[in-house]
């Protein structure tokens, strides 16, 4: 038996004594996070599989994980000789692990669960399609406590606090903002369970998740207090009487569970699609629980003009490094050995020169000729590429500093380039150009400004298999609600200080993959009899490979737009440059025509 | 006391009787249908308000009617005197008639409603926002019956066949396909509501509803029978002989609630959107119920190619109306005295001189100057605007053939025009040609491709306050589900065979109103490695005022779009117009550069 094997063995020797049918692992933590603390990596541990996304399900004999279009080739590799099997979600008759196991198990089965890991709205989901076949969802303990030998424990990371000249907003202020919108549901307590909201609210910041600057805790925050679930132990001592000077009651992160089982009569607000079910399942007894989309979640994505800025001084460092590294490649492509993994951690490299850099936001994604067109690609040192002076690169990657968070994709040409390539890269630059300059009613919401990042594709028989644009944290998560533009239906309206990424896509597999990515802020355009109309500012500040572009296809406006954006490029950037690189970044922003 | 102060005494003394607190009137029939056999134009009897959409609460000293944005001024004067209050609906802060009750009534209230006349969702919604305050929502008789003196009769209009020449598929073929999509939902019976649904199923067609060619009946459809509800005396002997041969069972329409009444055991399709709830309330007691989007509604929708050629037919007609009209319009305006009512006349009189011409498809919306900004606007004879030869005018029209249904709306110049006018038609024109020409993966729904038909406008902070295309029945009625082009959400995908309209528009209020309105059918574009991709062809076929249009806003992708157009246009009605007519339609028709 493998590693894996012995693993699975284990784990089902577990659901046996519970006398279970299966078990249902989520593949979350209790914060519902992207970004896993090792401790709640439950899903690579009981599989070996390292995707982002996934869920896992193990029954007696069987076990499947189920993830999504991203992941199908890694996964399939990794789960080799493993006895999991993947199950493609995302798919023309896709069957979700729910129906999973309505088809394998019988009428009065028992799967359990750790309803610490799953929202209430995924909870409940379960719930609703085992009941159609009479399976019971029995709610039981971590049960990878028992079989996870020398199991990570929750990290034990200094909080630090994130300054007002950063943050913009006090903790307290921040408080009273909120007091306002509790009154409006009339609740008494909210439940801050996701740890970026956790950590925006209180102008904290920690480095218990690789890439998000967040430390794991619990909110219980209202008109009775504002109390903070984490172990003491992290909060330096000045620190920890400043925060009691703000009134902040700090408890154990471990007392959570049981401080939240002695509250009674009150109303609760907490958000179902974040909340874990366990929080739920305890306050719903004694309270009276409203259910709402967290008012903090949308508070934290409006960024405030102090965030703007620095979000803005943010990009003209990552366009330095940018640049720097551009330099770099050009001047040692051909002459020594670069690989994929070698650029990722230069890009890293040269952010890490700029002032107030925390680290790199997610995992650089590199990828030269076919890696391009996976679109999750997460090479390791030993399957990385060597890049050549041929075919074209495209690389995703982002920096944490102080005054923000950065995400940006560019694709170059490393040498001469087809038509092709020129096409299909000037399609999706057509896609972007024309989502930056969309102008829009408030009320407009990401679904409907989708399809203008998608056009000139769809026009030419293509499409790109996810999302055009997510929002992006303040010195936070790189990924973060409400709102995003994609097809999906998202009740959330793009509101003025929202900070998101525009990348559209295209990737023909085995070939090549073309992104281009920006953040943008969204501003007020104009108040006219017809209302208040809205429109983005482009926030990333870096050039655009002009070499594949094919001028032909794009209209006056674009080309404007793109010799623009490159004179601005080269206005903000060159003075914090190297007099060496100069020549080169003029080049690089050179007008086409 | 008035006449409406009348009706809602004698209204009131019924609700006291039944110890209610107040009467829910949603304003439709049993059917949810849109247009209203005269018995149930309840809204109209009860408070003088004569639009298409309200809902009406009558309490014990107060009484509202809600309504949107389209009825806002038409509401405020009919209601004067009444002691009905308007309530304005889609506007920022609107309270709904539900958040009304619960803010007036007292816990313990009742309110009544009579359950044929809402839908099961509708009733539900009520039913939780009215429990939210402990207020009980109770099921009433429809005690219009007791105090509508001489209340007009369900009517006994003939029923007649669609010919499958024109219907593409026989009933029996309908029959078939319909019983494999029951058995997908494992479902016994479907209880068929909707009027339109009920005609487009069996191929019959009537009268009993002004512009919409539908009688009045129910139908239950499945393994156990195919049961049709109407009365017996609307089918004529032969038709009668020819569905029984069909294996259609005729009952009364009177007897549809007993014979449910009777049903037992069974797993029952139903429409929770569509379906009342008191069809509901009875069949649930004794079988399960399977509550989903209708199949009949769905099948409708998507067009075969006999009724797609008759719609290509109807369209010709239609634009030698059209035409003909615009014809008879130069030749006389400025001379006679011409009013908005009498051009709705004369458009209506130009169609019926063309074949299987069944009626108009909805009331004429003739609008000059300033009454072009009302947007649903239905003037009557005596408030009626004489045209001059000056300002612009728009018409919405359309007919009813045997080939098809029509809806087409233009804008026209009757004399000089502003630079502002000639503006503001152009950008609505843009629009239309945008959502014209939109090329789209399978999947796409309405809410994606609205913004095509917007993007000009709003880059102008300009807008329209209502949908942009809605689905058109094939001879039934005018607006058809289920699926829309609208901001609003709709789960339907827009697939092959949809016919539907494209009709942005701009309205200045106290000005001129611009819509301009062409039929379009969704068709396979290219299958490709990403997808099946579709277009649109555009069915209508009439000129389109060239003299709106400053051509310096269009690009050649528009230009030439329109220039093609009216070689369309001009190639396909110039045999069937008098010649006298040839030299006006090439006029019309004239290449814009």
């Amino acid at each position: 038996m493998n590693v894996i094997q012995q693993r699975l063995a284990a784990l089902r020797a577990e659901i046996q004594k519970l006398d279970l049918d299966a078990w249902f692992i989520s593949g979350t933590d209790p914060h519902s996070s992207e970004y896993l603390p090792s401790k709640w990596k439950t899903r690579e541990f009981i599989t070996g599989f390292t995707g982002s996304y996934g869920t896992v399900v193990v029954a007696k004999t069987e076990a499947g994980l189920w993830t999504d279009t991203r992941y199908f080739i890694q996964a399939e590799e990794q789960l080799k000789g493993t006895g999991v099997t993947m199950y493609k979600l995302r798919v023309p008759d896709a069957i979700s692990p729910e129906l999973w196991l309505t088809d394998k198990l019988k009428s009065e089965s028992r799967v359990g669960i750790d309803a610490q890991t799953i929202s209430v709205s995924g909870y409940r989901n379960l719930q609703r399609t085992l009941a159609k076949k009479g399976i019971e969802l029995v709610n039981t303990p971590d049960l990878f406590d028992a079989i996870w030998e020398n199991r990570p424990q929750i990290p034990r990371d200094k909080i630090f606090e994130l300054e007002t000249v950063f943050a913009g907003i006090s903790r307290i202020e921040k408080q009273i903002q909120l007091s306002s919108k509790l009154n409006q549901f009339n609740a008494d307590l909210l439940v801050v369970s996701m740890l970026d909201e956790l950590a925006w609210l209180n102008n904290l910041r920690g480095s218990d998740i690789s890439y998000n600057p967040v430390f794991v805790g619990f909110g219980l925050v209202g008109k009775d207090g504002n109390y903070l679930f984490v172990n003491q132990s992290k909060i330096p001592v000045d620190l920890l009487k400043v925060l009691e000077k703000d009134g902040i009651c700090i408890e154990e992160y471990e007392s959570f569970y049981s401080f939240i089982s002695t509250v009674k009569n009150k109303r609760i607000l907490l958000d179902p699609a974040t909340a874990n079910y366990s929080i739920y399942n305890s306050l719903t007894k004694n309270n009276e629980i409203i259910e709402a989309a967290s008012p903090v979640s949308l508070a934290k994505a409006i960024k405030n003009n102090t965030e703007l800025n620095g979000f803005r001084e943010a990009m003209k460092k990552d366009g330095v490094a940018l640049v720097e590294f551009l330099f770099w490649l050009k001047s040692n492509i051909g002459k020594a050995k670069i690989t994929e993994y070698e650029i990722g951690r230069k890009l890293a490299e040269f952010r890490s020169k700029q002032s107030n850099f925390m680290g790199e936001s997610f995992p650089p994604i590199v990828g030269y000729k076919s890696h391009g067109a996976i679109v999750h690609l997460n090479v390791g040192i030993d399957d990385a590429f060597p890049v050549e002076v041929e075919g074209i690169l495209l690389f995703d990657s982002g920096g944490q500093y102080l005054d923000g968070t950065t995400d940006i994709t560019r694709t170059v040409a490393l040498g001469q380039v087809t038509e092709q390539q020129k096409k299909d890269f000037t399609l999706v630059l057509k896609g972007m150009i024309s989502l930056t300059l969309a102008e829009f009613p408030l009320g407009t919401k990401g679904c409907h400004l989708d399809i203008l990042a998608r056009k000139p594709l769809w026009e030419n028989g293509m499409n790109y298999g996810h999302g055009t644009g997510h929002g992006v944290g303040h010195f936070l998560n790189v990924h973060e609600g409400p709102m995003a533009i994609r097809q999906e239906f998202n009740e959330h309206r793009i509101e003025p200080g929202m900070v998101m990424s525009n990348e559209p896509a295209f990737y023909r597999e085995g070939q090549y993959g073309i992104r281009t990515e920006n953040m943008m802020v969204c501003v007020e355009k104009q108040l006219t009899d017809f209302g208040q109309f809205l429109s983005f500012e482009t926030l990333t500040i870096c050039p655009i490979d002009t070499t594949l572009i094919k001028p032909d296809l794009l209209n006056s406006i674009e080309i404007n737009w793109i010799n623009e954006y490159h004179q601005r490029v080269n206005v903000l950037l060159k003075p914090l440059l190297n007099e060496e690189l100069h020549d080169f970044l003029d080049g690089l922003t050179a007008e086409i025509k």
